[in-house]
């Protein structure tokens, strides 16, 4: 597990910008030490997308580096709508751990 | 850079399974220690998918490990069709190594 205890935000469906204000909410507002980024399945691009705005456009002057980036998967229970049929499907995902210096 | 001088599978438009072939090819038949997997903007995803598929479905039984895994974006010249300008656009970028023992 990357970046243990530190604050998390976890990319969903929302546009990007507001993940990359969540991050910069927690580095800068909260000033957090560490923040750990993650994501599942399609939205994993979006996950490195928002740490690089971060890295790149908001993040030039200070020390903010990637610290971990972890890859792992999970099995997840999916219900098919017509047949009702339960089964396990594999879903990838990622963790990001940020360090502000 | 993650993984110098490993033979490289890069992520494009295929389906996903020419990838993990691909890296199944480098590990198995051609005997490579370490394969990095590198993937831009929306193909992150697959990346992360192809190591996931070749490390819990095919390598159960061998020590096929992600090494590392590391983030970064490059500056692209994009040329729009109407106008004929052409802006630099930021692409996000994975590369993934993974090793066998």
């Amino acid at each position: 597990m990357a970046c243990e205890g530190a604050p998390e935000v976890r990319i969903g469906r929302k546009p990007i910008q507001s993940y990359v204000l969540a991050i910069l909410m927690n580095l800068v507002d909260q000033n957090a030490k560490r923040v750990v980024v993650k994501a599942r399945g399609r939205n994993i691009n979006k996950a490195v997308d928002a740490v690089e705005i971060v890295r790149n456009r908001f993040a030039k002057g200070s020390n903010i580096k990637v610290e971990s980036c972890e890859i792992g998967s999970h099995e997840i229970e999916v219900t098919d709508p017509n047949s009702g049929q339960t089964r396990t499907r594999r879903v990838s995902s990622i963790e990001i751990c940020i360090s502000k210096e």
